[in-house]
């Protein structure tokens, strides 16, 4: 059964060439939709008869200007942005941010971080250069398998702000409710980093003082980086600040203090533009992707828990819709399950090299097809190896 | 004779759709070689039948490593690198590098700067957050049209580095042989902004410390920042300077410190493989560039310089190859100028807003028929206005 539906699915994605388009299941830079890619090669030496490919347009001119504001004005509707937030693109991707979020916010005093794996280490780590990252709470210790329950974090009055990674890519851990810091007891604006799944739902913008995330994975090429910021929160960046990095001076030009990544916001443009198209029943845009996303990642995880021969240990109720590692029980076979995921056509599934196993990263761009495709392997493997 | 010319370039660029390609003058974001630009749109669905484009790829797999590597090698080979200089590839463009370079370079301490124009003077004020920056030289007072002559410059003993920026693209200055500080008695390395003429002209790197450059002149997209930098100056760093932007671990980890602007490196890599290929009589690569570019910068300083109609006032000297500002003699004919441009198919001529008047960027894409048609229109023009 597994290669029927892979022979079904591959007519779903053809490349230019007629060749079928195999399933890549990267965590990132990761898979984009065929007909993005599509049209952003239809256009690539002449966009809309203007003589020039997007590369080529000065930043300033009238053209690229009408692509930015396209892009922003979809990217606003698509996650039901408030007007008092101001949409930046800028560069350096989610690890620059890790700096240049304190180098902003923290006005060099103390900073509540949660740690909820990799991602959000980091993150602590890097804050300390510009301000005292405080451990509100961590998932260390049971090895980043569940996420420690707002009600235990300890923040404190005096946080300039709690830093939270809602979707841990590496670790496969995902925030399905924002925490509500003011029922906590605290004051401070929470920053999200939600690179790794922007995009694949909403965001709940009450709840939010800054949200940033690298593109590569929901969004467009790597090199672009989404930051979305509550205006209040403007105007305060150290004085080590590169200006390029100021929020304020960004917001001010409209990201266009320094050149910006003009190729990427247009990519991201294309793909806003695809996700607005998206529709599951009577949804659509963000809810008819997040419906998708459930339904996907519900096949996935079923299956996994189905078997032993496979295993995902991440507590239930903090899985990750878009990053799924798992395991098989005699790690023995892991390279035989790799080649034999290679022979169908399935691309870049094995593991962080932190945490080893596999690891199938299922982004707005992985059609359902491909997942089941994924799942009827997990099947006919197990099956040969009996 | 000027349309003649045009009909005939623009058999040597045409479009996917067989439409000629207009002669694009931007600063930057530039045009870049059509053939370039058809190779991407080709590969962008399947890379090399790898089936994902280059965007999909995880920058630590071993397709993006190939496409990485061959890039690296491809420019230490055009520009000469000599192997004790270490080639990042980064994020931020020139503006972020005014903050970057010091944050790595200055120790905190003294630096001298050059101010030739509007991107030196940029770079010496955001140095002041990071250093005690000096003016060593400045050519403001004569409105940035000659280069203070370096034995003039005063230049400090207890210098990190000297800064200068060797083409300001607003100003049109170029400089044409670097400063030989050991011989001028400093002992401080020299730091060159090499954005808007990288890979036109050859680098004398026994006079160099540090070169960095936004890609979006001669290299690729804007989004993409090349660093070359002389091993002994790594790791310095202050603490306040964020780890993504560090060139100590940018080298260490082989640009992959953060996820790199994967896209913009491949595109740059096809850059690359193209200034390779080009030829003038004996001469390929970054020669042969060169001597096309003076050519093309003669013709049309040249053309200027022969009527009283146009003015470029840079003094001959340092007038920059790429970058051609002009003026009308009688500004009020501006607007029919642009319109005549337009009509003719030239894009992008309008100057720079802080100086007015037109510019002419000449980048390596451009080719000589281009500025040929140029001239043409020049001459045409001044006939219909007399």
């Amino acid at each position: 059964m597994g290669l029927k539906v892979l022979q079904t699915t591959m007519h779903l994605q053809r490349s230019n060439s007629g060749m079928p388009r195999p399933f890549n299941f990267s965590a990132g830079p990761a898979a984009m939709p065929l007909e993005v890619l599509q049209q952003a090669a239809a256009e690539m030496t002449d966009w809309h008869g203007s003589g020039m490919g997007v590369m080529e347009m000065s930043h300033r001119g009238k053209e690229f200007i009408s692509i930015y504001e396209q892009a922003e004005a979809d990217l606003r509707s698509l996650l039901q942005v408030p007007a008092h937030f101001k949409i930046l693109f800028m560069q350096g991707g989610g690890i620059a941010e890790n700096a240049i979020v304190p180098l902003n916010l923290s006005r060099g005093g103390e900073v509540d971080f949660v740690v909820t794996g990799s991602w959000s280490q980091k993150s602590f780590k890097e804050a300390a250069r510009y301000c005292t990252p405080h451990l509100a709470a961590s998932a260390e210790a049971d090895g980043f398998k569940t996420l420690p329950a707002p009600n235990t974090w300890q923040l404190r009055s005096q946080a300039q702000y709690v830093h939270l990674c809602t979707n841990e890519t590496i670790h496969g851990v995902e925030c399905h409710e924002l925490p509500d810091l003011a029922a906590l007891g605290s004051q401070a604006p929470l920053v999200i980093d939600f690179s790794s799944h922007v995009l694949s739902r909403p965001v709940d913008w009450s709840r939010v003082g800054l949200a940033f995330g690298g593109a590569q994975k929901n969004i467009g090429p790597a090199g672009l980086t989404l930051v979305v910021v509550r205006e209040d929160l403007l105007g305060h960046a150290l004085r080590a600040c590169p200006s390029a990095f100021d929020y304020q001076l960004v917001a001010q030009s409209g990201s266009m203090y320094n050149t910006p990544p003009t190729y990427g916001i247009y990519m991201a443009g294309l793909i806003f533009q695809w996700a607005l198209r998206q529709r599951e029943g009577a949804l659509s845009g963000v809810a008819a992707l997040e419906q998708r996303n459930i339904a996907k990642a519900k096949l996935l995880y079923d299956a996994l828990d189905a078997s032993c021969f496979y295993q995902n240990s991440v507590s239930p109720n903090c899985r990750s819709r878009m990053n799924i590692p798992f395991f098989l029980a005699d790690e023995s076979r892991n390279q035989a399950f790799l080649d034999g995921a290679k022979a169908r056509g399935f691309l870049q599934l094995k593991g962080h090299k932190s945490v080893g196993g596999m690891r199938a990263s299922i982004y707005n761009a992985m059609p359902m097809e491909g997942v089941q495709a994924l799942v009827d392997y997990l099947h006919d493997f197990e099956k040969t190896q009996a």
